[in-house]
């Protein structure tokens, strides 16, 4: 899969793909990531790319024109992918969107900084807008890089382990269940013996339930879209009833008691 | 403010600092950002940060030994500032969080890695659990970056204009409206007049206006928390009107169509 990176600032993305899995997905020529300077489409002499907001207020808009030209030097007209606008106006990303690009051979993306960028470029060039969560950032390179991280794992052979990326928290919909490693004890604290028990079904159904918990106490929003067996019903049903009977916990995110 | 990151890998984060408004922060000493390798503090000699988890499945867990050790010996016992864990199981970073955070004068972040952390980390050291978005990542080192970049905007004096960061989204709980930069032509495509009328209380109303419109087309679930005006109220209730008058849109996300 190739991804093409338009941005003001190369130097912000370029050391993330030096490390980790990306640079071995790289290296193993699984994914390819082109990083494209908007800087390097201006054409005046001072490089300008962003310019004062028509309209007055503070802060600085980057132009349209390098962009156009940035893009359709590399895409082509129309462009040849998916062009994405990185940006807190866009659609929430989620692990199903995550999959949804997965499946495209090239997605571009562009990073946009300062106050925002030109309504022309939102209106006349790119083919989507995502937002990686309801919050303020300086630019959308960490959003880019965001978004390549989650969607090569998705690619097969970038994950060492062919099922490691099949148990994550949302992968299922669900949150993931408590793990544990060495020692078995840990200044007083023990695993859960049932981990130690090499009944590996029971641990599946433990291991399942505690998932249903978590997510249930955490994000119980989750519940609704995810991937539910009967048993998975009964048991929330049961959690449910317990609850109802018990002291109501009031707070907006508990602590997992087990 | 002062940060402090506990990672297994370090050239993940410190990239980033030296670039963009990050960089200038650090040198106007308005923030610090301390980086601590997680391996620094095994004791074995091959320097096992990570271990098979009990129970069996694949992928590796991060041991507890030397997550306790580094936050320790950073922190002091009990930690001396909020240790948030960077996980898809906490509660889901907003603009909100950011502000509540950027309070502190100290917050540790903690990224985790592989398959997951130890649950005993999660029981028994960290005070808060934030997750970035309902996807998977290989790590926390671009959410704990997320948070600082976040955070570090909020922080008087790190944006270089003091309004900046008002009418950025979220900011006022609503979407950005339109901006637009010179040329007043591109393509054909002109600037909407009123920006260039001159006229300041009208071109204020209109841009509140399209922020209303943007926020309501695209993520009306942010209307119910909006810190809105009787106008807001009037204008919102218009659209209404208007909408149930006209073809109904169903697309999820609509274009923007001024």
């Amino acid at each position: 899969m190739r991804f093409d990176v338009f941005t003001l600032f190369p130097t912000l993305i370029q050391p993330y793909l030096e490390e980790s899995i990306l640079k071995r997905a790289i290296q193993r020529g699984l994914i390819e990531v082109h990083i494209h300077n908007i800087r390097d489409y201006t054409t005046d002499k001072h490089r300008t790319a962003d310019d004062a907001p028509f309209g007055g207020g503070g802060g600085m808009v980057m132009k349209p024109e390098p962009i156009f030209r940035a893009v359709e030097a590399v895409l082509g007209i129309p462009p040849a992918c998916p062009l994405i606008l990185l940006s807190p106006q866009g659609r929430t990303y989620n692990q199903e969107i995550a999959r949804e690009l997965a499946e495209q051979s090239r997605l571009a993306l562009l990073c946009g900084h300062y106050e925002g960028i030109d309504e022309r470029v939102r209106e006349h060039l790119v083919t989507d807008e995502i937002s990686i969560g309801d919050y303020v950032l300086t630019g959308g390179e960490l959003p880019a890089l965001i978004i390549i991280d989650s969607v090569s794992r998705l690619i097969p052979g970038v994950l060492g382990d062919p099922d490691g990326a099949i148990d994550d928290s949302f992968a299922s919909g669900l949150l993931e269940y408590p793990q544990y490693t060495r020692p078995a004890e840990f200044r007083g604290w023990r695993v859960p013996e049932i981990l130690l028990s090499g009944n590996h079904a029971a641990i599946a159904r433990w291991r399942r339930e505690q998932a249903l918990l978590r997510t249930w106490q955490r994000r119980p929003d989750l519940l609704a879209r995810a991937n539910l067996t009967e048993a998975d019903r009964k048991f929330l049903e049961r959690l449910k009833q317990q609850n109802a009977l018990s002291t109501p916990d009031t707070s907006d995110h508990p602590k997992n008691s087990d």
